[in-house]
């Protein structure tokens, strides 16, 4: 290993799945030293935000500090900055606050922001659902309204208890559903002298299907289920204006409501505009197969931030899980290259999808050959997936449960004792690798 | 029970310790129906915040929704409210919004706010630690400073890493210890290229011991623990001014800090102004020892909110457990004066103070008598205590590892799922009369 003395540098961009999937990859690995850079000093675990902002999760639940995780790897440095702009060539990065940073590789990998589709008012007036501070805002605002009410119930004919979700992608469904359910079943047992069946919750889709991206039957059954726990469901309809205490729908229809929830799309974090790389649908870098860019050599766009070519001709799919696996294979790369090995392009295998509509009720569409499975079945699947996905979140719990013994025992020092062995989340494949090296063949 | 029909209306305003202490008596009583008012929708567990500053334990976890623990109690309803201000001839209570509650006993127990004592600049620019709001942003600036200091390390040398703390009382002692311990166990861990060792720890106070309150034997042991962490311990010196990056002090000294954190001292909360009721130190309600002030039968003011004479002639010290038992007491005397039975003054049953200085390192002088521990044997006294205290709280781990499976099967609707049982945290011994009547023989 003569590379010991030398280690490259890897700069990353952004600690969500796909660069925190990089820097896990490239932990422990003495050809590199990797220096993660995020605006936050935590990874937020995206797909269950709507856990928190309907007070199912706690917040410091889905979230887990960088330099916790990180803690043991000597080879991995963590900067909480925001950058502002890249150069390509030179491999850098500028932040806010004016430091640079240089690699001898550069991953982009910033993510997603939400996209408005210039609706108006949607900026001003709605609750978009993407970061964990939007989680909590939520949160805040649900519970809000309906202490609102239950102290002045007249606020309930001017639509305080009407929650209006735009788009029934994945995001809007799960949290249509889960919404129901917490005002069927918690409110209206927490809430004695407010009449919480007036609670309405909307949900809002120009596209003419509940989880357009899934298969037929999914759209019936998720719309079956919503309808089921009270859910109104607009298909065909977009919406044309959001205000401070109404939207208007495309087709005319004005509905009074407090809280409007925006899981309308997204669109590439902002720095994408400011990295020197050309940009295509949504504002994304468009990169090649190999997931870099012509003349560029060296800088890798990973994740939600790039538009990454699929075989068939298309995109890939804005999915944690083709991110985490775009993460995983550019370390793999980095690593690779700098043993001289040639250049094979990104192959996403692709697992399925899932959504959880309610308790008991979920789609799972496994395989890229979508085997189907609705009900409790997909249910206990979905459950499956995220009880591994979050092990190390949970594994947390037994750290709580033991704190005061790490507390005496002095353990290895965590910044969030609750949180110290999230650094245990399983990052797919890639944890049964660990500290080992692992070449091309083996992978591929 | 003739009462049945027609319960008695306990308007509760506040839901610390001695207001919550006293809804928990009340509720399953059938003699009367409880309102709760609380400008939060969650009780927050007071002795614990220095651990969310210090991130050892995650705001939701000394945090729980009051709707949730009254969740299966018909005759306690909740109202998230300011009181702004009380008619105790009336007893009724005003809220900020302007809504009216009135009762047929009125308890005030608002609690009390930090004291600056019109020290320069301190409401301004240092942190006070009394609220879960507040350990949460101090916990954020701690953070913050250190991932400043990490990009910049040139705001070492003005005194970004300089954290004083002002006042030795417990807060102030408690946060001391724990944070010189995360300074040097989980910071220099963590943190990679960043001179952890700069960082200092200040505790300054006017009097001339650490931990006042407590015995001589504890003032030793206490600064010996701190010292021993490398807390810097400045005592018979007060803080004369503070500014927005350093603090000066009575003997000229200035030091340069980015975080003062206040634990100098506390008055009551300002709604005590507005209750026309007479008040003395400290802004607190004046109470005779049943509790009750001349004139205003019916109307009780408890813990922090007022200066309760102790049978030497004193008044009553500042804490939980005093508060909590003041709770429990005046709901007993509400239940007897429903059945006209006679006053009785309220007594403290003194079951001691602790402090937890540091791993293995704590006070405990216990019982009236002050039996005194010291090190280890306090250290797992106080975990004992504090599991005990917060077994509600740990009780929410296994709800947590159990959400799966409340999941499927349905459990009674919970805002906070991984909260839920928090709902059985124990206020002291009131948990084994529960649903019980309970006597004043009994109790007294």
């Amino acid at each position: 290993m003569n590379n010991r003395n030398s280690p490259k540098h890897v700069v990353i961009v952004g600690g969500g799945f796909a660069g925190l999937g990089c820097a896990r990859h490239l932990s422990s690995k003495n050809e590199v030293r990797v220096t993660l850079i995020d605006k936050n000093n935590y990874h937020q675990f995206q797909p269950l935000l709507y856990q928190v902002a309907t007070s199912l999760l706690a917040p410091d639940d889905v979230a887990v500090s960088f330099r916790n995780l990180f803690r043991k790897h000597p080879n991995v440095d963590v900067k909480e900055a925001e950058v502002v702009s890249a150069d390509p060539v030179a491999k850098t990065v500028t932040t806010s606050s004016g430091e640079v940073y240089q690699g001898d590789y550069l991953i982009l990998a910033a993510g997603s922001q939400p996209n408005f589709f210039r609706t108006s008012g949607a900026e001003e007036y709605s609750f978009p659902l993407y970061s964990l501070n939007d989680a909590e805002r939520l949160r805040s605002r649900i519970l809000k309204v309906f202490e609102d009410a239950d102290r002045n119930p007249a606020i309930i004919d001017q639509g305080a208890l009407n929650f209006v979700i735009v788009g029934a992608g994945p995001t809007g469904t799960e949290m249509a559903g889960t919404l129901a359910e917490m005002i069927h079943h918690t409110m209206s047992a927490e809430y004695k002298d407010l009449k919480v069946t007036a609670a309405r919750v909307y949900l809002i889709d120009h596209g003419h299907a509940v989880l357009g991206s899934f298969s037929e039957r999914a759209h019936e059954y998720a719309a079956r289920v919503l309808k089921r726990d009270g859910v109104q469901i607009r298909l065909g309809t977009s919406v044309q204006e959001i205000g401070p205490g109404h939207v208007v729908l495309s087709d005319g229809t004005k509905i009074m409501t407090h809280v409007v929830i925006w899981g309308g799309g997204l669109k590439a974090a902002p720095l994408a505009a400011n990295v020197g790389l050309p940009v295509g649908r949504s504002g994304r870098v468009d990169v090649r197969p190999d997931l870099t860019v012509e003349d560029f050599p060296g800088v890798y766009v990973l994740g939600d931030f790039a538009n990454i070519p699929s075989p068939d001709g298309g995109l890939h799919p804005q999915l944690g899980s083709v991110a985490l696996q775009t993460g995983t294979w550019a370390a793999q790369h980095i690593l690779s290259e700098i043993k001289s090995i040639a250049h094979w392009p990104f192959h996403y295998h692709d697992k399925g999808i899932m959504a959880m509509i309610g308790r008991n009720a979920a789609i799972a569409e496994i395989g890229e050959h979508r085997h189907e499975l609705y009900g409790p079945g997909a249910f206990a699947a979905w459950l499956g997936v995220h009880a591994y996905l979050m092990s190390g979140m949970r594994h947390r719990i037994d750290a709580y449960v033991e704190w005061a013994w790490d507390y005496i025992l002095r353990s290895p020092g965590s910044q969030v004792l609750d949180r110290s062995d999230a650094a245990r989340i399983d990052w797919g494949e890639d944890d049964h690798n660990e500290g080992q090296e692992t070449s091309q063949e083996e992978k591929t």
